[in-house]
């Protein structure tokens, strides 16, 4: 879809005041996201005329895809009798996002364009920290009662469905609050219309608490393949619901921080092209630095073995073949189990199976490597003794590579700190140096020196 | 939710013959998801004991979390009469990746077990290639005609609504079969009961073609956040629906399999655990044999420069912090374009603003690197001379790292190979022998070698 076309179009129509028609013809087979594209190429005035001029619900649902900043500024130019229904009929979620990103001063003027009630509401939602199931909860879901029929529960759902952001299930709560019960509404409609709630509501129901991890809520929704997930308090009384297109866009950040990680950068919470230069250097820098300062000891390491390396210069030949496949080794193993790990595929109690299977694994290619770096060094000409120093060498590299990465995001998840830290970058470091140590003693002890 | 207790309840309630009662109160409270668990516990007696026993959607949505071996093991060994209807009400596209994994033979024999409409509908469905909109989308989708109004639509759903996969949207076709339109079923019920779907069907709608990559839909469905996405062939008939669940699997299994890729291994078809050792050694020494045979040239560098290497040894301590460095910096902006390029935030027409942007970040990491870098080598003592080597070495080495990460992978993006084969390890080996020429040429021409 070209967004550019449909923009000078819209801006005609904006012009054209003679026929509003045109306008809504036009927005009719757009949606949301579509309009979201063209308001962020028009000037504030066409903005404010063309939001003012959307049914609201689609003008809402627009405004939800646009950036904090550009929400906020929308919405203070625009009358309060339109900005005030407007920001209430956007889903709590996104409002919560907005709210919570630009300034505090901004967030009160705008909350105060709320009723009171529902102010609350959001004044609650923004109390749960980032990336938790609090934060990407909607209270703009459809509760009812259990003795409620279907036709009951249609015409409540024709009254306040407007709001909702899901109404793919029904929640169905006691008097206190309490979920008892999840509804799809294609059963309500299958079911005869004097069916209650009750009899066929499944009353045992997988929630989730606000605090619980987002990465945690993601697999659970995409293990039962929900489409919006209840989240209760200690009391299970229902707080809100979380749907499957934020899930959807927590699954992509998730897996974007952890490429980021791997790759040895702190992640970038804007895409590649928002991301200053200045940005992209500090996320870069700092663990270059940290790589860096714990790759320095590799040159200690060589200056302690500079007599062997003097003696015999052809064993430093082979010193970035055999760092590089510990490397890779090393690589292969962390990107595997940090992904089983955030898949929750793996945990810390199957310790001892990733060490057997990695060890078992790392013995095979070890062997294997080991015999073409002999043939390697020797069809290279170098002594048959240097040629088995680098081939018993790099067997033990690979086991001890393999080793070191299958321990060390295992702990790194028990301590609760995320395992993605162990990038590919950090891993080869790590055995960078132990290889070296590895590779000459296995020389001083093979050649004697 | 503890499984194996569930597991010991239900294997007491099929034993229990005499209260069948128990059975239907205990999975009345329980998943798809949840049976299945159960089910992959059972011995095969008990497995269709208890599968006989379900209600048909349940354990139709039960089997459909199970091995396609498992499946086609229970379906074989049901009589016929349960068989049959239990694999009509699997939804179609679970059928299709049952048949197409188990032996022609084996899924001939299941074909047979359904009606010959269906069968051919299955049979269409299992020649779309994988990993394209049309191996993921199933045919149970409910379709409309444009003058039904919305007690005439709630009807047809009551009546059909049983085999549909999801029942929020409502796709109007006309009588060719052409989709004219999409109606989410909230609309319906929120308008008035005598108004006609084509007037409140949105006309222009997205739909993806059945040959278009799995990738690009995730994005289009994750974009406008839809719970569902058509595909039409290019008269624009209606061939099938792709569901929200798929997606979510396909956007997890796209970035399982980046993940594994970048980290230098070929991707892993099942999960870890699942995988034999003998799987993973082959999946990884692939690639590390590639890698050793593209590192093994590093060798032969530093053969070419052992003159210069036994007059100065110090300038073999410098060797893997050099190279690691290099690596590192082409690491991150690899994993960060990778993961850009297949989330459509990067395309090759952007390559000179990646160029720039990555040229103008190198040259600040490698001046930091590079002084940082000389204070180092002069702290261990090494001559002046040696510092500056390895301190301009640095900054040519970071800028050539960043050129080639930031040129490769949109050129294979273009191309049309994945980008992700320019794992971690593969542009850490090539950019460590070109570091090597790098340095002992710097080192040649400064020290006058």
């Amino acid at each position: 879809m070209d967004h550019t076309i449909i923009q000078k179009e819209i801006e005609f129509a904006l012009q054209n005041k003679k026929n509003p028609q045109h306008l809504f013809d036009l927005v009719h087979s757009l949606r949301p996201y579509d309009i979201s594209e063209v308001l962020r190429e028009l000037s504030l005035e066409e903005q404010l005329d063309l939001i003012s001029k959307l049914p609201i619900v689609l003008a809402a649902e627009s405004l939800e895809y646009l950036e904090p900043e550009v929400q906020y500024h929308i919405l203070r130019h625009l009358k309060d009798s339109i900005a005030s229904p407007l920001l209430k009929q956007m889903s709590s979620d996104a409002v919560v996002d907005m709210l919570l990103a630009i300034h505090p001063l901004q967030a009160q003027r705008l909350l105060d364009l709320l009723p009171e009630d529902y102010r609350d509401k959001i004044n609650q939602l923004m109390t749960y920290p980032e990336y938790t199931a609090g934060s990407l909860m909607t209270v703009d879901y459809i509760a009812a009662r259990a003795y409620w029929n279907g036709e009951q529960t249609l015409s409540h759902i024709r009254k306040v469905g407007h709001e909702a952001e899901i109404v793919s299930y029904i929640y169905v709560t006691d008097i206190r609050g309490e979920l008892v019960g999840v509804c799809s509404l294609k059963e309500i409609i299958l079911a005869r219309p004097d069916t209650r709630l009750g009899e066929i509501a499944i009353q045992d129901i997988i929630t989730v608490p606000a605090d619980m991890e987002q990465e945690e809520v993601a697999n659970i929704l995409s293990r039962y393949d929900f489409y919006a997930l209840p989240v209760v308090d200690q009391q299970n009384r229902l707080k809100g619901i979380i749907t499957v297109d934020d899930v959807v866009d927590v699954i992509q950040e998730e897996a974007t921080e952890d490429f980021q990680k791997m790759g040895g950068s702190s992640p970038l919470s804007e895409p590649y092209f928002k991301t200053s230069t200045w940005e992209l250097f500090r996320k870069r820098i700092i663990w270059l630095l940290v790589l860096f300062i714990g790759g320095a000891y590799t040159a200690n390491v060589l200056e302690k073995f500079s007599d062997t390396l003097s003696k015999i210069v052809e064993l430093s030949f082979f010193i970035p073949l055999l760092t590089g496949t510990g490397g890779n080794t090393a690589s292969q193993i962390v990107t595997t189990l940090v992904r089983a790990l955030g898949m929750g595929e793996v945990t810390f109690k199957d310790i001892f199976r990733v060490i057997r299977k990695e060890i078992i694994t790392g013995c095979l290619l070890g062997l294997s490597l080991g015999f073409i770096m002999y043939i390697r060094a020797v069809l290279m000409g170098v002594q048959t003794n240097v040629g088995w120093v680098v081939s018993i060498s790099i067997l033990i590299i690979v086991l001890w590579s393999s080793l070191v990465s299958a321990i060390l995001p295992l702990i790194l998840h028990r301590l609760k700190v995320d395992p993605a830290v162990v990038s590919n970058p950090l891993i080869t470091t790590l055995v960078d140096g132990t290889g070296l140590i590895i590779y000459f003693t296995t020389a001083k002890l093979l050649l004697h020196l």
